[in-house]
């Protein structure tokens, strides 16, 4: 390697890891006072960084929330792709027990929550989470569709696509209970989960009876 | 009825159309504004009063907040103790497709995703939401133990409870589809409860083969 390219590689080392020192710091500024409260001095500040610095590496705030949800999106399509059989209704309430604050790579609840809720209004974080939810969606279509050997479950296209918005609705369903029931009894969640995920994951049945 | 009584029973009937025009201004504001940004003279101005007045029927944006989900509640208990058979698939649909905003009765998504949110910072905001989640919660499982022939499901207690949590976690996940996918199909929403509901509202069955 020339001394050069050794260099450059310094370099763009160094840049990585300024980004993810602001984007951790963005998170616990964003945890603790709410995205509305947490501009780019403070975020700046968390990272022990100075304010004109940050916009070295991140235009504002929104650029932020785009290379968080980025970050996210590589993540998930790994997990997803995983080609082995998962207990999905384990894995999701560990998620839930786990997910009240936010690790490295994941949004927080409330974060997740207050995103969403600025979707309605700003037109570039509507079109971050869409391109966002159309993976994710995407994503879980082609795992419910693979065959079984795969890990995956099986189902028809048109199955699947139901099958998928149901899961998304729980997962969702899961990010609001953790803000507002963070000791909701996960004992009661897995049960439920357990009982009625077999259903989903089945593409549904002829109704049940009565 | 006496003068003064009629004189007394007129400066309730204001007082509580004052109210009722604070609120609907407010939740005007928190749409179009966001939860955070809105304060109370934007509120105050919006309904159209002096800053001065808004202050004499409510004390600040928490009493605003407690004010709305006291409504919801007593509205959300008239309609859960009917006792009539509901198609629940249409009936989330509907509510799905017609919610985007909010009527005079409703928060909006983006308002109950924000207020979830800032539950994890603010302890009167989680006491208001976690009072109103229980009475929502408590009301599900007595639909759904209550008889068939009561426009019931006649589950056991046990059962009941973890129906009503993932009944719970699909409404909340809807909230969460509002604000991040508008335009999603309504035919495939329906489709989606339509298959899976009544594995729900029997509280389950053996899981199927495969």
């Amino acid at each position: 390697m020339s001394a050069e390219r050794a260099k450059s590689d310094k370099a763009l080392a160094r840049t990585e890891a300024q980004r993810e020192r602001i984007l951790s710091a963005a998170q616990r500024c964003f945890i603790e006072q709410g995205f509305h409260a947490a501009g780019m001095a403070r975020i700046a500040e968390a990272a022990g960084m100075s304010p004109g610095l940050i916009y070295r590496y991140f235009d504002n705030k929104a650029a932020i929330i785009r290379a968080i949800i980025a970050r996210q999106l590589e993540r998930l399509n790994q997990d997803i792709s995983l080609h082995r059989p998962i207990d999905l209704a384990a894995e999701m309430t560990a998620k839930f027990v786990g997910g009240h604050g936010c690790d490295r790579n994941d949004l927080s609840p409330a974060l997740l929550l207050e995103l969403s809720a600025e979707a309605t209004r700003d037109p570039e974080i509507h079109a971050v989470v869409r391109h966002f939810d159309q993976n994710l969606r995407d994503a879980l279509v082609q795992w419910l569709m693979r065959g079984k050997h795969a890990g995956g479950h099986g189902l028809p296209e048109a199955r699947a696509r139901e099958a998928a918005l149901l899961l998304q609705l729980l997962f969702e369903g899961m990010k609001v209970r953790q803000t507002r029931d963070p000791t909701l009894d996960p004992a009661l969640l897995e049960a439920s989960l357990r009982r009625f995920l077999p259903f989903v994951l089945a593409g549904g049945a002829p109704a049940p009876a009565g």
